[in-house]
């Protein structure tokens, strides 16, 4: 079954278009790399199980599991392996991009049936059509893709808003990336190759909508990094989908602010709220 | 010291501006992902050891490491601890960006302590320079940071060279790349914080150097995918200094077209070959 078939499954199961980022964090003053006790891999699987009745997918960040080396690795392969046994979908965000051979490497690092395979990848658009190909070609097997269109951080429009005679810089991108996904369209007339569109800049993400009718968008930067839920969602269908919305700081160190709970209870309850909150909005947009 | 001043001593001691690439490809058509009888880590390091009076550093591509999952990770720890051995610098190709606090775990990860850190990581600037400010802060700790300006590969224009009313995209970069590095000059009036730009697009490289006339300049691209010596050393200072040049399967893979030496054997002999020709191209450019 294809990676929209299984997401759209999801989100229709769980009445939730949540996603848990796995980012364990470095910094231990501003927020805990691991609670007291906790290895890495206990941490991020005990909130991933509290977490799977109200998330579809996992969207691991690759960089905070190789920032720990080796058993940082492993700990990746960990939460993977326990993702798919509660039904989550995975996500891994990797932001990769090279040259054809290389990308091709990294497709089937991530997009491959090895230790850190997932069910879906973000990719940098800088390097081209060439350097997305390989990662495109992985749809025929039930991959997903995410290009990087408008990221959710401060400087995002540095270079991604740079004017051109065709637009803007990323809707240039969003417009190649309405073309990669065209010929993979499934039921609902969505694609497996979608975009990343922070959630900071709901008015790029309807931008979007328009340009990349088809595209499934991963939306980053609810919670920690201050979108509301109607920003989250400002890219979504008249019909509910084509929107998933992804938390990570906000779910993985709820207990910080909750300290009568565990980790995995809070990461539930936050969760859960957010998933209501999406909802609501989501409603609310149908109105 | 520095990494300006590292680089600069081993290029100077072994008169060599060559790097060797190590990326043991994956297919087994093509290209041999590694030997009868190899393993990754033996042929890789076999291959370091051999190159390396005639190499000032190696850049082992990570995707390649990667694709091999927990085994990949645990061979590249080999590759990075042989080259620290024999006195080669080490360049993480990653082509890591990402949000800040992200970007900070990746620069832990590829310039920290741990166990894949190396001197320098090369990164891509599509986010912005929030994206980039993690890596670049780590010139002050003496690793090094070479940002994608422009690509070596043949769609690397498609977004690369978009104009704008300040330049085409890449020149854009390439003005920021000049920007970051202008605070970190060495006596050599050299910059830590350099560029990737590839040898196939040698026009490119002139204007770079002129927009950049501090940032170190690694080429990727010599070798299999076509450029000559004279186009990997466009963008060097009248001084020889300010590029390094990458080649990575004409030196893994020179044994394929020589049975009678094993790959080291082969490989050092097209170290030493393409050092005495990117020299001679040098110097014919300083006539």
């Amino acid at each position: 079954m294809g990676f929209v078939d299984r997401l759209v499954a999801a989100v229709r199961a769980k009445n939730s278009v949540a996603v848990l980022g796995v980012d364990p964090q470095l910094d231990s003053l501003r927020a805990p790399g691991l609670p007291q006790g906790y290895t890495l891999s206990e941490f991020c699987c005990e909130i991933i199980e509290a977490c799977a009745p109200f998330v579809v997918a996992i969207k691991p960040q690759l960089a905070f599991f190789e920032a720990r080396g080796l058993d940082g690795m492993r700990a990746l392969v960990d939460v993977l392996a326990v993702a798919r046994t509660h039904g989550l979908l995975t996500i891994a965000d990797a932001k990769r991009g090279d040259i054809g051979s290389t990308s091709a490497a990294y497709a089937e690092a991530f997009l491959g049936n090895g230790d850190f395979a997932c069910d879906a990848v973000t990719v940098n658009p800088y390097l081209g059509s060439d350097a997305l190909a390989p990662f495109v070609a992985r749809v025929r097997e039930g991959r997903g893709v995410f290009v990087l269109v408008k990221t959710s951080n401060p400087s995002s429009g540095e270079f991604q808003d740079c004017p051109t005679p065709q637009g803007a810089l990323w809707e240039i991108v969003a417009q190649r990336v309405h073309g990669w996904g065209s010929d993979f369209l499934d039921a609902h007339e969505l694609s497996p190759v979608g975009a990343v569109l922070g959630a900071t800049y709901p008015d790029h993400a309807r931008r979007a909508r328009e340009l990349m009718p088809h595209g499934i968008i991963l939306v980053p930067g609810y919670g920690t990094q201050g979108a509301t839920a109607a920003d989250a969602v400002a890219a979504a269908r008249p019909d509910g989908l084509g929107v998933i919305v992804n938390a990570s700081r906000s779910l993985m160190y709820a207990y910080l602010k909750e300290s009568q709970k565990s980790p995995g209870e809070a990461a539930a309850a936050a969760a859960e709220a957010m998933r209501t909150e999406l909802n609501a909005a989501m409603h609310a947009t149908r109105q």
